[in-house]
């Protein structure tokens, strides 16, 4: 049984994942495109083989033969697409975020239920291998009871500025730690309970311009009574740094390194080594294996494994966050997803 | 020129100084000891060849022909033993914390500074050569502007239900990450200017019956406008974890490390190393240095490298993010040391 | 511009190719497979959709519109089948070892000459990511002249006994050592005068009984002065285990590391980590890389990276090491490649 | 109880040696020092509080109050300085090597024997923590039976050129890689059968005039039948690099590594530390520990942990592997030491 999959959203991270989509997921064939970049869309076309292609995705929507779709579109246009997606009966993969707002992720998560379809949402660091492990050492209760979450997400480059702005992003704490949110609450088994942020913009003044920051340290309290903190930066100049912790009553797991190239350069009193350059070679596998689970979910009509609650709670979680760097105050989950 | 030396306190900690004062300090003369456990203070006589022992400090003050104290007693009687070695015009290495209260570091900031004598307080990270080599880096501007601050102190072990009192040790914020605050002032060059912590009791029930709490994230703001984080925990049963990063606009540090001994085992698809065990193993050059700096900077006449204000400042952190746990809001150092 | 290729072989080895051949070569059309296995030919043919299938590959080379052949059938019948595919006019590339004997070499090399066809050996280390940027810094000039070559193969699994045999394989040392060789050559950018070799069944017995060993060392005198060494083993049950150094007078170069997932587990006293599992976890990267490299060598006329007169040399130190062994002393590379 | 040690030559390291026996080994009292160099012994003298200095070592060994003596006098005098001690009754600490040759051993172990004196040789590694562990996890069955033995000795600087004669080294394989022939012996837990050694003088033409080369690799086949394979080398110029491996039929360990300081320093794309800067940095606790040995062993009356006939077998291993570099052949422990 193959399921038939169009791609709504052929820009970089679309390229990224049409490829897993025609390369890496056995059950699946890649059959159609929408993309109002012509050019954008007729060479991914080309590139893998793919026949049907649509400016609109309303188009691919009501024309095309498929089953599911991948939604790589802009984050402002997440809502609208995946309420007419499963409107049409399609099974939905939508990139991260779902929404900038709990509300809109309600919408969508409605929209989903409503029409019977599955929706998931593309957290891929549940489904990349050092992150598996860390989770099935937790579970096994290799580390007891986890009592606190540490979790660093640092990129090289600053962000283009049209992005940064909040309309566009949420802001750093809501586009960046949205991984770090939903890894905690996967690892620590609980929500959060409330968020208090410090940060600044200290390195890019034109960030500051269009409202944003470059620098964060978000606490955690999680339902559970167990601690957090979630640093973002934008400055992290060296490499792409993502790692992560759970310290437990009996142990520990560290998830993460810096080290692309398994190669170290010895000259006068240094070793020095490279660093992983961007999340496409840091979550490469990851990237495939969330496409093939949400390929086996739909084929064997079982739940996605993350949902679009998951994605609410997280994307609640960094609006929490953002509110209490703007108020200087925790603020309660409770508050902005009652 | 030979600074004679006098040990205030001769349990452990004092014991783990008193070796070092023996034989690591080039320019010092071990020659008394006050402690009123008998036992302690004539067997450490005997090891280091100390011909003068006393009952009381105030005897050593005294009697003995001394030109320094290293003070090692409890915290509780740091500013009463610090206050009658500076009237007795004796220079004064000083355990961290220096005092449980600002006013306490006051009280021994004004008696060293009537008195004329010098007054070095034990955060021997600073001499670590990891932290130093850090310093450096960050000095020489090979990192830019620190932007960032995080910082990791995690012991092996539950601490005594009596040493954990507010009373006694101030509680695990203001006891462990005294270290670390002292070391974010330090490397950021920034003072701090609000602490929001969370924290709870999650491992050790005991610590919750006398007050105390094993876990604890404390968000830090600086000064200068920059970010930081600090994590303390009571049970990394894996083992004693000591690390730093700063992150800056143009590159970042990283100090600390997991292992002890350079040594791996190989088995079925694991490899695995050991840990390390505690501070003394960690930081035995560091509190060597540190020593050697103190009667340095007395023979010297030049400023102590650690002075009271670092430990008031670094005391007034762990007071405002104890307090901060306390309120569950964040609370700026303006408002605890004034 | 597309190059046709079929693929010669359809085993396990053969599969890992077809996959890159398929999905990460951009510019090869992926079009017959030949393989006397039935099953193995039509379930590949099936999943990379390839419609010409043979049971012999001379039928592909006379029948099969392919530009150029990818050959991964056993060792013993690679001289033959390059042969073949020369005297067919298709380009080949060729799984290492070209042949166990310089004869073989010598005969596929003189076939692809007369036919004026290109001819690539399978040494995948050369585009892996870690010897490349190797090479790169050691092209660079910054270790200075390389002095010193050291290199570990290890595998954590016994071979067959069928392959162990000296028709077969050509023995451990001939059969693992020939990549290191290779390198060597590559690294040192000098040939190879003479070998020595220390060898033995250590581990596993029913190895001997069909004339293998299991454990080797290889001492290795370059043409240019430097001096090298190169270690196999079949017993490394912690994991997959390729390391290599390059000492040079100003540096160092080091290859290679013991760990797969990014992921450490802490418990009491201990940090522990996964190993790689196998050549296919380990060099992926570097299957797809050389392939690529063929193509394009082929479709833009020039010289293929690793030549049949580089898999003749590597062949040629393989069968001096192992005659080495069997007569304990020196054997000179011109006495076996004169 | 104490044992009263008088130390003969007090050059750099004695001087070394010097500091562990004042402060570092319990039940020792450093009171006697022997050298012809006045500065030197004066200079020791007064900083370690030793009453009784001497010109001469016979002087010492006559009217100097001890029980035992650290031997540090240059290596071409140690055989008459051991006898000459050991007809004075002291029991014997000398540093490595014993001797240059077999029959020099042999007269030393001889005289030793003869007094009834205990005589231990330093070769320090056996106490390294790190080495310690792996020897434990070997004996305690954890890898196995060791089939292969891999060292690496290497230093960041050129010897002197008086030193790198034969007559007073033994020249680089047996100066140098004694250290880690003895490793062997003591790990595999086996003697060695024959050795074969490629080298050459490829980066200090210097050191090929006086009669040295600065690069080697040695291979070993033990009696039991294992492997194994030494590297030595004076232009590890990125630093001082010690690493062991011994690889089991059931596992591995691997000993030593790259960094002393515990920092790394990252920048754009890179990831540097620092490394060992020499052997006083690395094995620092090694020289302590086998002092402690040594003393215990006396006052204990028990067998010393690394004996004459150690030094005699690690000394023959050097001798036959230099001849091996000669005669480029492999050749027999037999023949050097029958």
């Amino acid at each position: 049984m193959t399921l038939r999959i169009g791609l709504i959203g052929a820009g970089r991270m679309g390229a990224a994942l049409a490829h897993h989509l025609a390369y890496s997921v056995e059950n699946a064939a890649f059959v159609s495109i929408a993309d109002p970049n012509e050019e954008n869309r007729l060479q991914m076309a080309r590139r893998f083989g793919v026949d049907q292609t649509y400016c609109d995705h309303e188009q691919l929507l009501e024309e095309s033969d498929v089953d599911a779709v991948v939604v790589v579109t802009p984050t402002s246009t997440h809502v609208d697409v995946v309420c007419a997606a499963a409107a049409a009966g399609k099974h939905i993969f939508v990139e991260k975020p779902l929404a900038l707002t709990v509300a809109g992720c309600d919408q969508a998560i409605a929209a989903a239920e409503a029409a019977g379809v599955k929706l998931q949402v593309g957290f891929m660091r549940r489904f990349d291998p050092a992150y598996v492990a860390a989770k099935e050492k937790i579970d096994a209760g290799v580390i007891g009871r986890p009592v606190m979450f540490k979790s660093t997400g640092r990129d090289p480059w600053r962000t283009s500025l049209k992005y940064a702005r909040r309309e566009a992003s949420g802001g750093l704490i809501l586009d960046m730690a949205i991984h770090d949110f939903d890894a905690g609450r996967w690892l620590m088994g609980s929500d959060v309970l409330r968020a208090y942020s410090e940060g600044g913009c200290l390195v890019f003044p034109e960030l500051g311009e269009v409202g944003d920051i470059d620098n964060a340290v978000v606490n955690l309290k999680f339902a559970g009574g167990a601690v957090g903190n979630v640093d973002v930066s934008r400055n992290a100049i060296y490499g792409y740094d993502i790692r992560t912790e759970v310290i437990g009553s009996e142990g520990s797991v560290m998830i993460g390194g810096l080290q692309q190239t398994a190669m170290l350069t010895l000259t006068k009193n240094s070793v020095a080594h490279d660093t992983i350059p961007g999340f496409m070679a840091r979550f490469a596998a990851a990237y495939a294996a969330e496409l093939r689970a949400f390929v086996d979910a739909v084929l064997e009509e079982r739940d996605v494994p993350v949902t679009g609650r998951d994605a609410r709670a997280a994307t609640a979680i960094g609006i929490a966050a953002t509110q209490s760097f703007d108020e200087q105050r925790p603020v309660y989950l409770s508050e902005v997803a009652p």
